[in-house]
């Protein structure tokens, strides 16, 4: 009744959404601040007759926006159904068992592995540095290898990689082998790639509007890089579903980018939490890696990182706990709204005591 | 740089939708009146701050509304971005080479190949029937198969296959083989199999939005079947991408399926355009094949398909022509409001004149 690919499958596991409770969420990387407001201006006044028609299969405006604001060309960008849509057409295209296995870090989004399920690619994982950094030098060792993924910066971790070390590694992958950059919380402080996909046609940089444009729910990524890779993801995606993008999301994905104040001031502010919040952990005696992103990732000594992840739980905070072996003190913190900083501060300022 | 299976590849080509100038679209199926009402007004006063959060990845509320309407459980509805998602996904839960090919009717659906190259799952395409109906003997003859898909009504005939014919036949086909009967169009005046999936576990039935909920727009489609079905294609689901189904897209869903007056009052206005339009054809020596769907198949002796669809568009209107043998005399047309099919028939009554 059931394919063989399907047997072998083992899907993601998605961060909880629980409804006993109101939680404050500090476990999906969500933004604490909703979209432009322009955007509920144009809800107001959507007409809604034109859903009967299907949306542009291209998404043609949205890519012109798109890429004018990262100085691109159209032809440069490819849009899906949410970040992880454009990292499944990638894998298809890209990657395949018999040039090698696909090279991602040990630690990482945890979606890389379960593509290479849907998929039957072979991967191998690098590991981080002892500082927790992805060890780049590790990747250039491999010489066998279908492509490359890693995220920038890095998840869970948060920690970033400098346009510089991304260029001198991109120098030294082999020409035929494509590297892909999620760049999913790139906003948020770190380095992008994108000035650098003109010099190397293997990179692929994949980003997201459900992070720093706060439209998670609306579902929509997309990738920059040389045309024919963009070109070769269109092939995949009028193989599998030619409509993704829906259209309101469409509308919504223009008016996000051309809303570069509104887009400029809840990121900065989302930067000045997490280096306040930071700071306070770290005078807690907390260690808080350096993080790029909206979210932290942080240990103590002599605290388990699955109990500090339950104790705060039923406190009313939830925040992700990664039951994997060598980051399994570790706990994600999402960087929420000020006062729910404080709250989880206030917290976890009290958890010494109460984990005896 | 690509993959083999990349290489392999041979996408679907959507409708035209050329811009151009201003045509009446009567070649994509499209429903001529907007969606529900309530739609606008949820938009209205639709709260933006929600969008973001990441949306339900299991869209059980959408789901359990949808299961109410057709008597199920919420266990036996999935819900995909679109029904070509929906689709993509059973071909990679049912369907595989090792088993045989996949069955599918010769003229249906363009995309049902196009997945096949996706997955690389062989086919075999069963001839109709002399008078187009989709032919369930030569389906029961062949002995070794992956799994049979076909739409009723079927596409692009618009015919369908009454609800004794089908009971009929899926008591005859092997069990372990997956039965897809995609109702794309059904509710437009054919049986549906819904009532059947609690007999046969190894039925899926596969509907849309986008027709007679006029939300081509907002990307909707779902399948009901049997809880192990369902339960296959949300590992699959999450195996590529766990939020394929945007919020907003979720509430309007539930708000198409409530507004049942709305709903059957425009079903029942392009029934009856249908019929009026395709006794005037009738009248003029065009052969319409019995529709149940919201477009006709019609041809004419003497005239080109091709010619004839040319003509149409240059006066400007977009109808759809196949250039397939075996049914290249035919043209596909659209239900389109009232005012722009009296237009059609108008300028086809000329039609003889022009094409000598």
């Amino acid at each position: 009744m059931f394919t063989k690919r399907f047997t072998n499958l083992s899907p993601y596991t998605p961060g909880e959404q629980p409804r006993d409770m109101k939680y404050i969420k500090l476990n999906t990387n969500e933004n604490p601040y909703g979209p432009s407001p322009d955007i509920t201006e144009f809800l107001k006044s959507m007409d809604a007759d034109r859903l009967r028609l299907y949306p542009d299969p291209s998404s043609l405006r949205l890519r012109t926006v798109i890429s004018e604001y990262y100085g691109v060309n159209a032809e440069n960008i490819f849009t899906g159904n949410g970040s992880d849509e454009v990292l499944s057409f990638c894998y298809y295209a890209f990657f395949e068992s018999s040039q090698g296995p696909l090279l991602f870090p040990e630690h990482t989004y945890s979606f890389y592995p379960v593509y290479t399920t849907f998929y039957g690619i072979d991967y191998f994982k690098v590991p981080l540095n002892r500082d927790y950094s992805i060890n780049l030098e590790a990747f250039l060792k491999k010489d066998h290898y279908t492509g490359i993924i890693f995220p920038n910066p890095n998840a869970p971790t948060g920690m970033g990689i400098a346009l510089g070390e991304l260029d001198s590694f991109l120098s030294k992958v082999q020409k035929n082998r494509i590297v892909v950059i999620d760049e999913a919380y790139v906003d948020f402080g770190a380095d992008s790639a994108v000035s650098l996909i003109g010099k190397y046609r293997n990179l692929l940089v994949v980003q997201t509007f459900s992070k720093s444009r706060s439209l998670a729910g609306a579902r929509l990524g997309f990738a920059i890089g040389d045309g024919a890779l963009i070109k070769a993801l269109n092939t995949v995606k009028d193989s599998f579903n030619s409509y993704p993008v829906d259209a309101i999301t469409q509308e919504l994905g223009i008016i996000a980018i051309k809303d570069t104040d509104y887009f400029q001031k809840t990121v900065s502010e989302i930067i000045k939490v997490r280096d306040e919040v930071s700071n306070a952990l770290l005078s807690l005696g907390w260690e808080v890696l350096p993080s790029a992103a909206n979210f932290i990732f942080i240990r103590k000594d002599k605290v388990s990182g699955r109990r500090v992840y339950e104790w705060l739980k039923k406190k009313g905070i939830l925040v992700r706990h990664f039951n994997q072996p060598g980051i399994e003190d570790f706990i994600r913190v999402t960087i929420g709204e000020k006062s729910d900083m404080k709250l989880f501060l206030d917290l976890i300022s009290d958890y010494k005591q109460v984990d005896k």
